[in-house]
């Protein structure tokens, strides 16, 4: 008998979409049929369409942020959060100050997030000093204990890497068969504008946007995306936010290179007029890169739909509006303001309403941007990203005509806001489990802090370089075909 | 009990990759699962790889050519062939000539199909004559009979519709919700080439080719895609060849428009240099568009790896190379040559050894755009185009490794060569079931003729037009949003 | 002694920006220096800014419009009217209708400006019937008789060619070394949209717009350019109006294709918006292509300045808005109406004020696309087109600084409206000079009927063709090089 | 009476082309006409073609090179060089090292020149140490004292900045109205690369170019348009090697952008292949950026004829093969060669007989990249540039039919050798005239050291900024207008 059957739902993954029961042991599932009987536990899908679980690849939970705020989520508010909102899976960084050992910083990560980790998850490195011995030695370490993927910043004074450094990092990746994800905005344009701007006195957090044209990250794109190509390592843009990114991105992927991209929900529902709101009320939309015009908003939707983007994530990055240290510092000016916006709970939801409701894309493309592609990209696959038998039961089950009207207090994370407060929402994930569990039902979270397993992951062919270098030099070998 | 039982395989689909066993009933599949016992029948996949059977959504099947002769496959031989090599849907064409009752062509097809077909199919319509009472009823009432799909032409003097025609053409699939696909080539500028080319003394077989630049696709391309846009109607482009006319396709879906693209084999693995070969050899690789330039072969490769073709079809269309009325013609000159080159059987094994062996495309997207795709956009899904429960057990079995020398003898067509003589395959479909039934076995045909079922198509979401208009007027129901 | 000289002038050409004296005999500039003393006849110059005489490379005058209606400026008001306006030279159309003789129509045209023209002209011929024999005689013999331009139309009933015709007409003008122009425009496409517009009860103005969209003229460009390419015949498209189809001819000018490109005022100056106002007000703007949305002009304006345009004509194409089968007829519905603006005399100033005046172009650039790139391109250099030694003496005196508001009632041509009609333009040609002789000046015509002379032209080598076929075979001489 | 007339030369100017007599008095155009007479001194130039005096806008002379050698030529020898290839002004650079003062390196630059100078110049400062008092003070005091140009480099330890500091110059730039000129390339990945190379033992001239691929120049000038698109500063990329770099300047001109560019003959006429010969023959071709691929030439020659290249410069920087501080360091490694090639005196020639004579350009496009736009950018019109009343008399005669076989013993250069050694060209200067004095004849040197005049420069129109910023934030002046 099997410990759980959930009967008569839809079933909808990258590819299909058809109607059956899925069997479950052990947390896996090991059937899908028509008419499997009853499990230990059953569950009554019918009318239900079933996803898998959602995978966020792009979060930053009980971490330190650049200007020296610890997140407003811990791992038990995040990952509930995460799991009321139909996501079963987070990827968030285990994240490198200079000077740190990366080793104890995946050490420390560990230490907060076993306890309290409501879901499954599993880390991204961030490098940010590659120092000759982290190259040499504990990157490639980490990458074979499992975290093949890690991001690199070309801003933030204590992030940033010069492009020489990208070039060591991404040989690394190259020789180990890593994943490099990239924030790619211009530092000392960002810099410089700000300079400038607040000795004129601008200091309103829309000054944020204006700081940050669509331009320096079109920059740092086309620059990363060069730096990648000299090497022949594949990577993924994280938070593309415009039109002229994405432009970057497409012209590299019609060349044939591996450039991949990531997008996220502020990007396709706030702008830069949510930015300029009266007060410091705008503080509540500042994440960088900051969302664009309001006309930008199609392009990012266009990006996704013909498979520019293969991800969507939500760079979730919780600062509560109330607390001194988080949003009111906008007060002072927009330079001070922890850069991020919450969005693991509502990601899923978003996305399905206003993409798939409306016709922007197709519910194969929400399981992929959401869930297949992530777990393809970093080495989850095949037990997490999608319903196939071997895989783990993790399932969102859908009412696809609930109404809902986004409101901060039905949320479960630790914030005080939503930036999508007031939205109007239909369809909903009623129920989540991870490995066969009930995690979350009827908008409460019914799971328990430790449940959530770590994943080691492994390398994926989506990182496998193309072989070619545009001089005929491979520097990684030191050969040379002219 | 289960009438089959195929047992551990490794299964691969649009989204998955992963081992189970495919239990089988009424020829469709009712479970996948680990350990599902044994069937009524039962077979061994240990070792194998399966994916969903292979439809080939562009062939020329008993069709009179536009040089007046018969194709050299009947029903029978076409399918047996396209069995042997992992096909289990076919989607010829039903080819009107002007003046013919779009009716009675269907009904002609269907009784040469009939008894002849082992394989399952449906029926594309061929509008060459859009008089207004094929317009107003035979079309319309055709789409509704599950015919939802016809190509047009932009060339050939027996059946180019004018850019008026293509117009009214395209507003009737947008009122019924039904898909166009499009032959692109500037019919003038081909004539007015072949004409100079024949007056100059040029006429082996090459200069078919010199006749038919990638300007005149890439033009008809273009001006295919700006009507479309006019009327806001999805269409599809056949057998792209060319770098150019991908540029166009690309451009297109950039700017949202919802256009899909098609190429074929011989534009992968043939080239200009085949067509130039001494005596009328090159006959054998005669079609249209022709193969082009070697150094166009890798933008072809990348228009399918990023998602810019999304279907591989034959464009099967058999003329003997000994036959009078056939190749030979190319005795006489390049324009009394029957176009075309047959392909029903190797299209697989080709894409499989040269694409997913040699790293140039994945599993998934192999299944996609031989399979999935083709079954979503033409509106055959979910029966056909996945594995999946409740889908028809249209299997086809690989032996990855296996290591084939291409020789016309070991084919099963009616043709007396193939284009692809010598090549070296690794990889190939051992084993094909059509509605659990196998039909083909190491490279013998085991099916029988009639088995075939032809299958009604229903409207598919990807040909649901946008419901945006250039200048705010939409032509079909006359209203103005300035 | 010298016949005339003009003292102390700041003279601009498409290079030079200088002050000297300017001396004239037998209606030639025979010497350009300091200090040349004084002539027959003096001219202070002091504080002018002096530029070539204007010549306008595109104006229908005493033509009969495809609906049947003569132009209502005939030769004496339209030279007048380009005189006060500080344009030296016409080049008009002799337009062929269907069974004309070519030669035929050149007497007509000539027989009728001879006796009127104020100012110096040549003839551009309009081809809408290449049968044989004009393809073999007539058109032959007039290029070289003086007239090595043609126009041809891709719309309009009466005029249009298929791609076929179009292709012989490029070849003709290959062989003989002359220079096609093309009108862009997709028939079919309009006169779809044209029907289901007019079905719809859409009758007014703007719908004109509507049924002409970007989408067409764009499709038409790429088409005239492919065709182009195809048998390697520079081609200038005419009265560019959109970004879209420069977006095309800058794609074909970087591929090294020898594609030129007009515009004209009304795509920098009108807009969707002049179309759309009460009644058939908008009747007045209306012409074909049609003014586009605002948001386009600054494509327009980048276009000339970054040489994608060479020329600004003006297109002139009079039609009274009182009269009855004038403008009127837009009371019945849009496709009645004689399509066309005046521009004759308002073409410099407008381009002066508002562009070298407001910083969008610079003087040199305004000299070349008025005048200089004009003469090059279609022969009449070097003794139409700049100021220089040996040049006829076409003056332009400028009052840079003169401040003008547009009103009809000072223009000269006999029309009763302009559709600048308001602007406030700074900058005012205050005398011209044709050959050394002033025929406006003060806003007033000085000049006589009768005065203007026939210019016979030349080859000229923009038009020689660069020698390259994209299949290597030439289609003049039949030869082919694989 | 004139002090010198030039009778009877055909004249070509970025406009014009006609025959005229020239009549010089004070070194200063004063007539241009028909029959002027004679002069004091009388050259008969029927026959010849005049072109306007060449401004080499792009030279290194008595400047010490990044690797700290002197370049072989000396004012004496390059302007004399010069002078006999039809160049009469040179405008070389006056370069900063780190900690230099601005004002001292002019000076320096000034005791070198004046002495030797044959022909009149001009100075760019190159601008390597940005510190504050220099972009305060010293820089402003030099643009208004008529150096209003100036370079920087995004390479080279000694002389890059980074983006802050290129942010920091044209800000100054911007304020000042002077124009800034930029090396493109990438200095991390060149370094890193160089490194790779150096250390798999690949140290022959052909790896200097492997080292710097054309990725790394379009990334640098993507980075620099995208920079001075932020701060709305006009800038020019100096020495545009390749195809992709071009791209991205095309781009940023169909923008609206004020971004110019400059080429060099040794992207027309040499190749990747020239560095790859037996020993370390390919030293005399390594230049920064290097000579790309064969097949990458037509698009040099492309952007010319297209305007999207305005300046065909030399780029100047001759070190001997034979000198053990110059090329001989090839036989240690291809880092320790002084990077440059000669070219003062065959830009010209070059130009002409490839350009010109094979129909690659017209004699306009000659003259106005090779004298009248570099004057017009770099602020020496109307003295310079042109062949116009008021202009310095800067002529060169030309045989357009001599016939030349290129041998460096011909040649008035300090070098040992010439890349161009054996070139075929066809049509010479004969006659080089600067401010009416002969200054070379019949391919000898005839005048002398010390002639040449220093030119203060003025602020040019071209660089005026646009007045647009991408975000409305105006950093000069601190204004903000969303």
């Amino acid at each position: 008998m099997y410990d759980l059957v959930v009967k008569g739902g839809r079933i909808a993954t990258a590819a299909d979409l058809y109607e059956a029961d899925i069997a479950v042991r052990g947390g896996r599932i090991v059937a899908i049929g028509e008419d499997l009987g009853r499990g230990e536990r059953t569950i009554d899908a019918r009318g239900r369409l079933i996803t898998p679980g959602g995978i966020d690849a792009h979060a930053h939970i009980e971490q330190i942020s650049s200007t020296g705020v610890w997140t407003a989520d811990d791992w038990f508010t995040a990952t509930r959060s995460a799991a009321c909102g139909g996501t079963t899976v987070v990827v968030p960084f285990a994240a490198q100050h200079k000077g740190d050992s990366l080793t104890a910083v995946v050490a420390d990560y560990h230490a907060r997030a076993t306890p309290k980790a409501c879901i499954d998850y599993a880390f991204h490195l961030i490098v940010s000093d590659p120092r000759p011995e982290i190259l040499a030695d504990e990157l490639p370490q980490l990458i074979r204990a499992g975290y093949p993927s890690f991001k690199i910043y070309l801003t933030y004074d204590a992030l940033k890497l010069n492009d020489r450094e990208v070039l060591d990092v991404y040989a690394v990746a190259r020789r180990e068969g890593a994943f490099v994800m990239v924030h790619a905005e211009n530092h000392d344009a960002i810099a410089w504008l700000a300079q400038k701007l607040l000795a004129a006195g601008h200091k309103a957090p829309k000054f944020h946007g204006v700081s940050r044209p669509q331009a320096v990250e079109r920059e740092a794109t086309h620059r990363a995306i060069t730096l990648a190509e000299l090497v022949d390592q594949p990577i993924l843009i994280v938070h593309v936010s415009g039109a002229e990114a994405f432009e970057q991105i497409r012209w590299a992927q019609q060349r044939g290179l591996k450039i991949y991209a990531e997008t996220c929900p502020q990007y396709l529902f706030l702008s830069a007029e949510d930015l300029d709101q009266p007060g410091i009320e705008g503080a509540k939309c500042m994440c960088s890169p900051p969302p664009r015009e309001k006309a930008n908003q199609p392009a990012v939707w266009r990006a996704i739909a013909a498979g520019v983007a293969q991800i969507v994530s939500s760079d979730h990055a919780p600062y509560r509006f109330g607390d001194a240290d988080g949003k009111q510092k906008a007060l002072q000016d927009f330079k001070k303001v922890p850069n991020g916006v919450p969005g693991l709970e509502l990601r899923l939801p978003l996305l399905f309403s206003e993409g798939v409701g409306k016709g922007r894309i197709d519910i194969h493309q929400f399981v992929a941007v959401t869930s297949t592609n992530p777990a393809r990209l970093y080495g989850l696959s095949p037990k997490k990203g999608s319903i196939a038998v071997g895989a783990d039961a993790d399932l969102v089950l859908w009412d696809p005509n609930k109404q809902v009207t986004v409101r901060h207090e039905m949320l479960h994370d630790a914030m005080d806001y939503t930036p999508y407060e007031g939205m109007e929402l239909t369809g909903w994930p009623v129920e989540t489990l991870c490995r066969g569990v009930t995690v979350a039902k009827d908008m409460e979270f019914v799971g328990e802090a430790g449940f959530g397993q770590f994943h080691k992951r492994g390398l994926t062919d989506l990182a496998r370089p193309a072989g070619r270098f545009p001089t005929g030099f491979n520097p990684q070998d030191g050969s040379y075909r002219g």
